[in-house]
C-alpha cells in the first residue's frame, strides 16, 4: 500500500485542500492519504476556527485516512521551519510521496532548482541574513535571496507563496536525506487573501470574514463549504459556545503585555528587536485586536509576523524553546489524531518499523514537546467557559478518532 | 491644624471605618483626617469591589479630608509589611496622630508592650522564622512567637487580628523613629467573617456576599451601607459594567498557571515552596475560583495566603520586586488621590516641608513603584470591556478628586 503525505491545516477553507487531496491521490496512485495537520494555531499565526479534534473528524469524513499532529512548536513558524517539522514527521512515518500545491505545478522545477540552490546555499543564507538584519520579513528576505543567487528569473518563481512553501518542503526532504518522493499539483486561483466568497473554491479569508460577521453560517458559507465541514462547525459551536478568532484573546494579550517587563517580553519567540516597546506603547490605545494590529503594523512588523508573536506570547513560548527544535533530525514522537479503517491497516503495517514512538494521547509519554503542546491547547481553549472547556480538553487523553 | 492619620481600604464595608474615623477625630481633637488607602487590591488578597477613585470619592463624602494611595507593593502583604508601608507614608506626610481600631482599645497596652517586645525582638524573630519554616502562616507564626516571648498572657492579646495589625503600626512607628503619636479605639463587635448582615455595623463578608449573590443592591445592603457608598457602587457599576470579585479573573489565572513553567511560577511573590506544583495539579479541576481555592487550601496554604499569591500572579509581581521595598525608610513619592477644601489647606501648609515628592497623577514621576502601580491598575481593570476600561484608566492621569 503506497501512502501519500499531505501537509494541511484543515481550517474551514479546506476546499483548496480537498481538491489538492483528490488530485494528489490521482497523481501518485497512492491508496492511503496521510495528513500532517497543525494543532490549535495555524501557520499564519491564528487560532484555528474549530479545534484539532473537530478538524480531524472533518478530514476523515473528507477521505483522509490518517491524521497526525504537527507539533505546535513547528506549526506557527516561517516556511522553512514549518516545512522542516512537518516533513520530519512524514519521513519518520515512512510515507512514499509528499504532495503539495504550488503555483508552478511542475515538480522537476523544484528538484532541478534544489540542485542549483544547494550549490549556492551558503551565499543564499548570507544574503537572506543581511536582509533579515535590515528588518525585512522572512518571506521578503527569502525571495530577495533566491533572486540574488539567480533562482527567480526564468526558473521556478520563488516570489509566489506556494512555490516558496513547496521549495521549503523539497529542501527539508533533502536535508533529511529522505526517500519520500515529492509531487506537486497546480494550485488553483483562489488566493489566500480574497475577501469575497467564490462559489467553487472559497478562500480562507472570505469564509472567515463571513462566519465572524454573521456569528452563524450564512447561506453563502453553506454553499461554499463542504457538508462535513459545516457539520463540524455547528457541532463545535454547540460544544464550546464559540468559533475561535483573535478578538476573543484580546484582553489576555493586553494583560500579558501590561504585566510583562520589556525584558520578559524579549524572551518570547518572535519578539523582534524593538517590538516590545511598540507593544507597551500601543496596548492601551486599541479597543480590539484588529485595531491593535493596525497600530502595530509596519513594513518590518508584518501582519503574519505580529500574529505569530501573539501566539507565542499567549502560550508563553520562548526563543530558547524553539531553538531546541530547529535542527532536530527526528521528531520525539508521532501523535495519531485519527484514522479510517484503511488508515488503521496501513498503520498496523508500518508500526513495527517505526523508530519513533507512536502515541495516541497526551499522557502516553513524558516529553517537553508534549508539555508545550498542552500549553497550546490550554491557551487555545481559554475563552471557553470552564465546564465546556473540560469536556473538550478531555479529548486530549482519549484515543484517536476512528472513522468506521 | 492637627492631623489624624488613618490606614484604610474603604471597600464597601466601611461602616467600621466610618465609626473609627469619627471616634478617632473625637479622641485626638484633630481637625484634619488623612487616610492612607489601598489602591486596587486589598490586604487580604482581593480586588476591591469598586476602584480606588470611586472609593476616594466615597471617603471624601464621608468626611475624610485627604486620601493618599498606599502603593500596591505594600497593600497586599502580611501585617508587618502592610503596616510599614502605610506608616512610612503617614510619617513622610507628617501627620500628628495615627489612629487605629483594636480589640484592646488601650494604647498604653501597645506602647508598654512595644518596649518589652523591643528587648526581645531577636528572640521573637528567631521563633517566628522557625514557625514559618515549618510551613505555618504569617499570623499563626507571629501569634506563637509573641506568646513564646511572653507577650500574650495577661498583657495585650496578640491572638486578635486588629491587635496584631495595631501592634505592627506601633512597631513601624518605632522603627521609623516617628514623632507620630499612636492612638487606638475599641473595635466594635462586627467581625470580618460574619456572614449575615448586621443592620447597625455590617461586616465586609456579609455585604460582599449579598452584593454578588444578587448582582444588585438588595434592600438589606441598602440599609446596611451609608448613602455615599451606595451612590459610588451604583455609579461604578454603570461606568464599568461590573463589581470586581475574584471570579472575574478566574480564566486569566488559569491561563497564567497553565502557561508558566514551575520555575517561572517560583519567581512570583507569595509562591511558597511547593505551591507551584499544587497549582499546576489543580488548575484543570475547578469550574470557578471558589472551587479552585477549596482544592488548594490546606493548613499551610491559608485562604488569605493563596489569595495574595493570586494577586501577585495576576500582576506578575516577583519576589525580587517586593524585597526591594521591605527596608525602605522613606516612600519614593506620596500620591494624592483626593482632598476636601480643608484637606487642601492642610496640604498647602505641609507642602514645603515634605522631603518626598507629592504627586497627583501617574505620569508626574518616573519610578519603578509607579510602574508596578500601573500594572496593578491594568490587571485590576482587565475584566472590563476595553471602551469602558479606557475612560476609567484615564483617571490615573487626571489630577486628584477635589470635594468642594
Amino acid at each position: 500500500m503506497k501512502a501519500c503525505g499531505l501537509i494541511v491545516e484543515y481550517n474551514p477553507f479546506h476546499n483548496g485542500h480537498l481538491y489538492h487531496q483528490e488530485a494528489s491521490r490521482t497523481k501518485t496512485n497512492a491508496e492511503v492519504t496521510v495528513a500532517v495537520m497543525s494543532s490549535s494555531f495555524l501557520q499564519r499565526g491564528e487560532p484555528a476556527i474549530i479545534d484539532k479534534f473537530s478538524r480531524t473528524q472533518a478530514a476523515l469524513e473528507h477521505g483522509v485516512d490518517i491524521v497526525v499532529e504537527l507539533p505546535f512548536i513547528y506549526a506557527v513558524q516561517y516556511a522553512d521551519l514549518f516545512a522542516y517539522g512537518a516533513v520530519s514527521i512524514l519521513n519518520a512515518l515512512g510515507v512514499d510521496y509528499l504532495c503539495f500545491g504550488s503555483e508552478s505545478g511542475d515538480i522537476t522545477e523544484f528538484t532541478k532548482n534544489y540542485d542549483y540552490f544547494n550549490a549556492h546555499e551558503d551565499l543564499f543564507n548570507e544574503i537572506r541574513q543581511n536582509h533579515l538584519n535590515e528588518g525585512e520579513s522572512f518571506p521578503q528576505a527569502s525571495t530577495k535571496a533566491y533572486e540574488a543567487i539567480g533562482l527567480r528569473d526564468g526558473k521556478l518563481d520563488l516570489g509566489q507563496p506556494n512555490n516558496i512553501l513547496g521549495f521549503s518542503y523539497v529542501k527539508a526532504l533533502r536535508h533529511l536525506n529522505s526517500y519520500i518522493q515529492p509531487e506537486t499539483i497546480t494550485r488553483t486561483k483562489s488566493h489566500y487573501h480574497d475577501e469575497t466568497i467564490d462559489y467553487s473554491i472559497a478562500s480562507a479569508t472570505s469564509i472567515r470574514k463571513d462566519l465572524f460577521n454573521a456569528g452563524e453560517l450564512s447561506d453563502l458559507s453553506r454553499k461554499a463549504l463542504p457538508e462535513e465541514t459545516i457539520k463540524q462547525l455547528i457541532n463545535y459551536q454547540q460544544a464550546s459556545g464559540l468559533w475561535h478568532e483573535w478578538e476573543l484573546y484580546f484582553s489576555y494579550l493586553q494583560l500579558l503585555v501590561q504585566t510583562h517587563s520589556h525584558e520578559q517580553l524579549r524572551h518570547i519567540h518572535g519578539m523582534i528587536e524593538g517590538l516590545e516597546f511598540r507593544l507597551k506603547q500601543t496596548v492601551n490605545q486599541a479597543n480590539n485586536f484588529q485595531e491593535w494590529m493596525e497600530l502595530l503594523k509596519t513594513k518590518r512588523y508584518t501582519w503574519t509576523r505580529l500574529q505569530r508573536m501573539f501566539v507565542h506570547l499567549l502560550t508563553n513560548t520562548t526563543k530558547t524553546e524553539v531553538d531546541q527544535y530547529k535542527e532536530r533530525k527526528e521528531p520525539p514522537y508521532i501523535r495519531l489524531l485519527g484514522m479510517s479503517s484503511r488508515g488503521r491497516e496501513w498503520i498496523n503495517l508500518r508500526k513495527k518499523s517505526l523508530d519513533v514512538p507512536l502515541i495516541t494521547n497526551l499522557q502516553q509519554l513524558s516529553d517537553p514537546l508534549l508539555n508545550i503542546e498542552e500549553r497550546a491547547t490550554d491557551a487555545y481553549y481559554s475563552p471557553i467557559p470552564p465546564q465546556k472547556r473540560y469536556s473538550l480538553k478531555r479529548q486530549e487523553i482519549k484515543g484517536p478518532i476512528i472513522l468506521k
